[in-house]
């Protein structure tokens, strides 16, 4: 999310300027939904509340380059993000906010290439060239690969499409950030924050080090493509480590780029970056109390003058319940504006200058940081190294769940201070919807967009990108006059899939080291089970990619005993009725997170029970109150939250389950 | 809100210790309500939660020295706080709450040594000796004269009262804080940092040259007795110049205690303070704001590890509606644990420690605040300068109100950021409302106090007080055997006010310099109305002592051209009624924040409609929306809330409604 906002001058007068106030950073709200025209209102309504960049969430479909019609999108379609699959929807998402004065930010990965050149398309077709452009994609294929999963294409040709990008926005785009490498999904999933650093820098090298191999850019263009290199980090409750997480991470770009690019302008040396805070940490329990998390959270990133984010976005209070309501994002918004508004914080020079703890503690953390960076790099870096960085990730994740079950780490309202008083929030309706014939309203216009379109330019283009992506060809130029053309994100996908092929990524659960102390009661109990210890089948259909609860509870039923059968995510409900059939499971479980629960957890059931599957099935994510009901009534055995945070217990309930059922 | 608790050790180690946290603060909830049994029941409620400490807040007839039946009390029994009236009221506010466990913050002031007798009696009673017990009587009548309004008796007589409790306790309770010197209230009407800085050490200087002064203490004993003195501070939205006037405050009190009564123990030079955070930047308009407003505004008190807050209590995001319920307060209790046990900040030693600007900027608000101490110290002191320094803080106020008005200080939601997406919080019944027979059932129960005890006895005792007060011995000894016998509040008293006399406070508003700027164009059409400018009486009824906003009200009128007639505060509606027929206004505005404005109201209506007034009433005050259309019944002719924060339009509508009945 950096962007050129000017950056606040260092002071070299007196410690603070009565006259002079330092602009804030920008604030966005990561926002989208159903449809391309629901979200362009709620984008115009949250600029008119003071709102100062775009942050567009795309819908899992558009992420993994399928067309609402694809039985892949089936019951994703405008679910956790807007539906983008033309250049129609393009145009309708951004009317009336002018690309020549918007910075956009867009959460898209392996289909950036694609909604890039949507993006230019329609700024062309409105008059703005892509030279004026200012905006972010976010373009890191490695973080998908470690924690979010919207990835495709298998590593090498990731690298290939994102070098095709930070090229064409070298020579066409300079305004523009082609990649936003992200440490941010990596604190999601647990990683310590030398390892947020260690694996961000990891990823950025790794680019560059291609970008200067392509031979797509000139030596003289190289300071440049250095500079355009943007961050998007996690901001989490423990924030004095997390400033000087920044104020280390700001250090040691600028020394990356003095001593391994050769960069010298200062300008290009800068370590930009945009943020969201930790949303791992937000509890579904007491949900109020994500508030005071969120603000302290938003510290960590604005209090350091000298390694103050670009811009901010900030996740909503009930994020851990369901989707936010246009109030929740309005109050996450109120938060930033108070902050840099009503407080001093932007009249003074950068607070920790010379301040003996901070800087002894970001010494500390560059340390060690630089110390797992060079490991990473020895072991061939980061595109290279995805199944150990996952392994390891895993395994800090495992650590922090054991933190948390153990007392060790205190979640206000989870593991302490559980008493509460009627609370207000408790009533249904406190998240928002998306409305069910969104999907099928956005098959139905597909097909006529199609219709419509002449269809032998769209074949045409289509041809040109298949050829320039085989042939080594930057992908770009096809892309826009696909984009042009009006060919689809299906279409695209396809035929990328096509040419560079699909890939599964690590699970990291068999690397993981052992995790959750206080599983050998469990554990115990599972050798004693009369037929030996209960198989566990652990899916997640759909597309989304958010894995980690279905890795931590591989991780710790393997550390219980039992035998688990885990293949990674996105997996169809017939591709996991069927591995149910084969490996005839004592428990199945299912585990989703973007919200389509109540579409994909009948289908994969019927399909279970129509193939004669009888094995009990427990669902994890986050579902809402209103929704369990549902549910239990189809004949889900036991549905977990985030509020279920103990692994023992929940380790114990499947063993039971498992009996129970071979009981019967 | 000082105590005992550990202070952290100022490591000369490792920056950060890995095996040992901080303690965390003190954490408080300042609360009370209705009746000592409803507000001993939340008090275990809120300890069960893990709050540390107690923080009683009283109503205002206990806070005044009336009984609940006195016709003063009308309105406001158990309203702000619980009615404590006899010793068999403080048994049961603390019952099962053992005094010697317990660390206790009482806010009271004008009767804080009735307050502190009451304690001490239901604690020997329970076989805890007074020299066991911890806590804090508030005891800063400066303050009271200032701002917060809730004294009896003349400055002189005042002090007096003071220094005998501090001399009681440091030979009899030398671990309770005789009397926690309050910057908070200051602030709240508008007092710069450099001004609460000055004012409150002015005070607490002048309290410590009476002890000296008065010969009830050894030498000896007056290392002791400095740092048995605690502060109270608020903190506000400006948190980096709070850190700042933090450190100030803890580097100045030293430096007086070591210069100016030569104090070298470095335990009895500590800077102890207690904090409840700014509540005059808190909003009704979008009140989920104040959320992120109190968080920000508690980092002031806590960051730094040299300067940090014994204790913290923290309001409710709904205080500016009105009473909050136990959820909004168990709300507050939570942002202070996920600071103190989710993030990492008591894990380091003071973070500011070599900061540039921090320390810059501490020592140019210590220079400034001492130039103002100076100032006041050579004026004769905090107690002879009150008129002096209520001016200056309502000349503070006002400037205040004038850069809210232009814009020039943005406050979220109120004069930016306007825009509001519906709100959930948008429903009546978001408040908590005391029920109207607790008045009733106080009346009742004190007759029946009365009428079955020892009315000897109490006699006795209330003649002993009577005389040990008039000739000059110490107070405390009488008021502890009157408590003992049974006496009451408003016996306690009467018997005090016939000795010292009574006291009304200067309102500030002659002296305080032109305030708002942008009244020219009202001023204009006020001097061109015919029959003259309008004559504006602006009265407080009832024992609410919050004058700021009437204040505010009264200089804004007068630099509006207009007649006003203001006489300060806790006016009977008789005495309202009688001032308003003897003057003959054109408009009648009636202030009141606490909570008793359907009680008071119609009883000052009913008087002077008796009287033959016809003059329209307008009524400004924290009055809920839903008691709002009641009093419109009553034939208020206008309602005015923190919401209504720009004076010229209410001065613009006091010129229509004079000129609008001057016409019928």
């Amino acid at each position: 999310m950096s962007d050129d906002t000017p950056r606040p001058r260092d002071g070299d007068g007196p410690t603070r300027s009565t006259i002079e106030r330092d602009p804030p950073w920008m604030m966005r709200t990561y926002s989208g939904h159903s449809t391309a025209a629901a979200s362009n209102e709620l984008y115009r309504t949250n600029l008119a509340k003071g709102q100062t960049g775009l942050s567009i969430a795309f819908d899992l479909p558009t992420q993994t380059g399928y067309d609402p019609d694809d039985p892949m999108a089936r019951g994703e379609v405008g679910k956790v993000g807007v539906p983008v699959a033309h250049i129609g929807h393009m145009r309708t998402l951004l009317h009336e906010i002018p690309p020549s004065e918007t910075n956009t930010s867009m959460t898209i990965n392996a289909t950036a290439a694609w909604l890039l050149a949507l993006y230019v398309a329609n700024a062309e077709e409105q008059g703005t060239p892509a030279h004026e452009l200012r905006g972010t994609t976010q373009n890191d294929i490695v973080k998908e690969y470690l924690s979010r999963g919207t990835y495709i294409f298998p590593p090498a040709e990731s690298r290939r499409l994102i070098v095709d990008m930070v090229s064409w926005c070298a020579h066409n785009a300079p305004r523009w950030n082609p990649i936003n490498v992200c440490s941010y999904h990596l604190q999601e999933v647990g990683a310590t924050p030398v390892q947020e650093i260690a694996y961000a820098f990891a990823t950025a090298i790794d680019v560059l080090d291609a970008v200067r191999c392509s031979g797509q850019v000139t030596e003289d263009q190289f300071s440049q493509v250095f500079g355009s290199i943007s961050f998007f980090v996690n901001a989490g409750i423990r924030f004095v480590e997390e400033i000087c997480k920044l104020r280390a991470m700001d250090a040691m770009w600028a020394e990356i780029g003095r001593e391994r690019y050769g960069v010298t302008d200062e300008r290009a040396l800068r370590f930009r970056y945009g943020v969201q805070v930790n949303s791992l940490g937000l509890t579904e329990a007491q949900p109020e109390n994500n508030v005071q998390r969120i603000v302290l959270e938003m510290l960590a990133v604005t209090l350091s003058k000298d390694a103050r984010a670009r811009s901010v976005q900030l996740p909503a209070w009930n994020e851990a319940l369901g989707l936010p309501r246009p109030w929740d994002q309005q109050w996450s918004l109120r938060m930033q504006q108070v902050l840099a508004y009503e407080s001093d914080l932007l009249e003074y020079d950068d607070l920790f200058e010379g301040s003996i703890v901070i800087e002894a503690t970001t010494r500390e953390l560059r340390e060690a940081a630089s110390a797992e960076l060079d490991e990473v790099l020895e072991m061939g870096g980061a595109f290279e190294s995805v199944e150990t960085l996952k392994g390891r990730l895993v395994t800090s994740m495992a650590a922090r769940t054991r933190r948390i079950e153990s007392g060790e780490q205190k979640v206000v309202g989870v593991n302490d201070f559980v008493e509460t008083a009627d609370s207000p929030f408790d009533v249904e309706g406190n998240i928002m919807t998306v409305d069910h014939g969104v999907e099928a309203q956005a098959v139905e216009a597909i097909a006529a967009w199609r219709a419509e379109r002449d269809q032998g330019a769209v074949d045409a283009a289509l041809e040109e990108l298949r050829r320039a992506t085989a042939e080594g060809d930057n992908v770009m130029p096809a892309s826009i006059a696909l984009a042009k053309a009006g060919g689809t994100t299906g279409e695209w996908g396809g035929a990328m899939r096509d040419v560079l092929g699909e890939y599964r990524a690590p699970t990291g659960v068999s690397g993981a080291a052992g995790s959750v102390a206080g599983l050998s009661d469990v554990a115990a109990h599972v050798r004693s089970m009369p037929g030996g210890p209960p198989k566990l089948l652990v899916a997640k259909p759909g597309l989304d990619g958010h894995s980690s609860g279905a890795e931590q509870i591989a991780v710790a039923a393997r550390d219980s005993g039992m035998e688990v059968v885990y293949s990674g995510i996105r997996l169809t409900p017939e591709q996991i009725a069927a591995s149910a059939r084969d490996e005839d499971p004592d428990v199945i479980g299912l585990s989703i997170l973007s919200g389509s629960h109540l579409d994909l957890v009948p289908d994969v059931i019927d399909l279970l029970r129509s193939m004669g599957v009888e094995s009990p099935v427990i669902v994890g994510g986050i579902i809402p109150e209103v929704d369990r009901r549902r549910l239990l009534e189809l004949g889900v055995e036991r549905i977990y939250t985030p509020k279920d945070y103990e692994l023992a217990t929940i380790m114990r309930d499947i063993a039971d389950i498992a009996a129970a059922h071979r009981a019967i």
